[in-house]
């Protein structure tokens, strides 16, 4: 039985960094991919009704950026001081805040609305905050933070196409070639790749 | 000199976690509160253009939960282990879920679109949330993780005001006693009592 199971739907979204650092960690981990049509019924056995969850050591952990804190502590991904990880953290956010904003936009149902909200983010908040991730990046060698690999990392390869979807921007790697480079170095390694290789279609 | 100065604008929003940190840390703190006006001319001082920022070491850095977690583990107010780490994390975070979805509501610009958003969610997403959040702190003996006092506290006690304000809930504390709890717990430390009554009003 492996040491791990990850319960998500059978997307990326908010689950693939927790699934890029589960490979990289190599201990083992069921990839539990339920369905939207099983998703009711699934529900209750998930603490706060929602997803994704990790399950390990008869405990279950929901929300996707404390589980890969917890495992990119686990495996040596973290900072070494506190100031550390106070850097690592600070940029994690700053990407999770275009997340959301995407997000935002992405799932807005009216229509209208949701195409006025394209046409304003895509000449602002988006631009802005990807230049400003573009140079933070290259800025620390092609690594999110602390100008080497950590948990942060993966936490951006794994929204990657994600955000790429939501902002409508199949071109983010070419057009802000530090951001492709985190990605790229993330799914270089062995491990990781072996996972993205196995995944269902 | 104090330690730390914290710039922010002078509300409790987004800020008012990590001054209660500061205070409760006593290592002393320059409570920098900034005008609504005078923030363009400060912004390009920021390493991001937001707010809030702490200074310290001739560094600054930004996002309100990565601060929050850094004084936390200051402070002796974080988890033994890094499951402990993990459960304070995940309900951390499914408090700023909350924030972030009563920000959609109470920053939207269209009043029609406004009105809509409180029906739906003072229906929906924040009866359920705030459910949920009262049962689990209740379950933790009026904290908001692991049974005992952690950041976490710290961070949903600077938060309730805004919360209570963006949900349009004045009553907040009477519905949900376990809300009011955490709240009062961590004001009723004498170095957070002090800096409350000291602030400007």
């Amino acid at each position: 039985m492996p040491k791990y199971v990850f319960h998500y739907f059978p997307i990326k979204a908010l689950g693939e960094s927790v699934r890029l650092l589960l490979a990289y960690g190599g201990e083992g981990f069921e990839d539990h991919r339920i369905d939207l049509d099983d998703w009711p019924k699934f529900k209750p056995n998930t603490p706060f009704g929602q997803m994704p969850v990790i399950e390990f050591d008869g405990k279950q952990y929901a929300q996707s950026i404390a589980i890969a804190r917890y495992l990119g502590n686990k495996y040596g991904l973290a900072g070494d001081t506190l100031e550390d990880n106070l850097e690592i953290d600070q940029n994690v956010y700053l990407i999770n805040d275009l997340r959301i904003k995407a997000a935002s936009a992405h799932y807005e149902k009216d229509d209208v609305i949701k195409e006025q909200k394209y046409k304003e983010f895509s000449k602002g908040v988006f631009p802005d905050s990807l230049e400003m991730l573009n140079a933070l990046f290259a800025k620390n060698n092609g690594h999110v933070a602390l100008g080497k690999l950590t948990w942060a990392d993966f936490m951006f390869a794994g929204l990657f196409d994600y955000l790429s979807t939501m902002m409508r921007m199949p071109d983010l790697g070419q057009k802000y070639p530090a951001l492709q480079q985190v990605k790229d170095r993330v799914y270089s390694f062995p491990k990781v790749k072996a996972y993205v290789d196995a995944v269902p279609a």
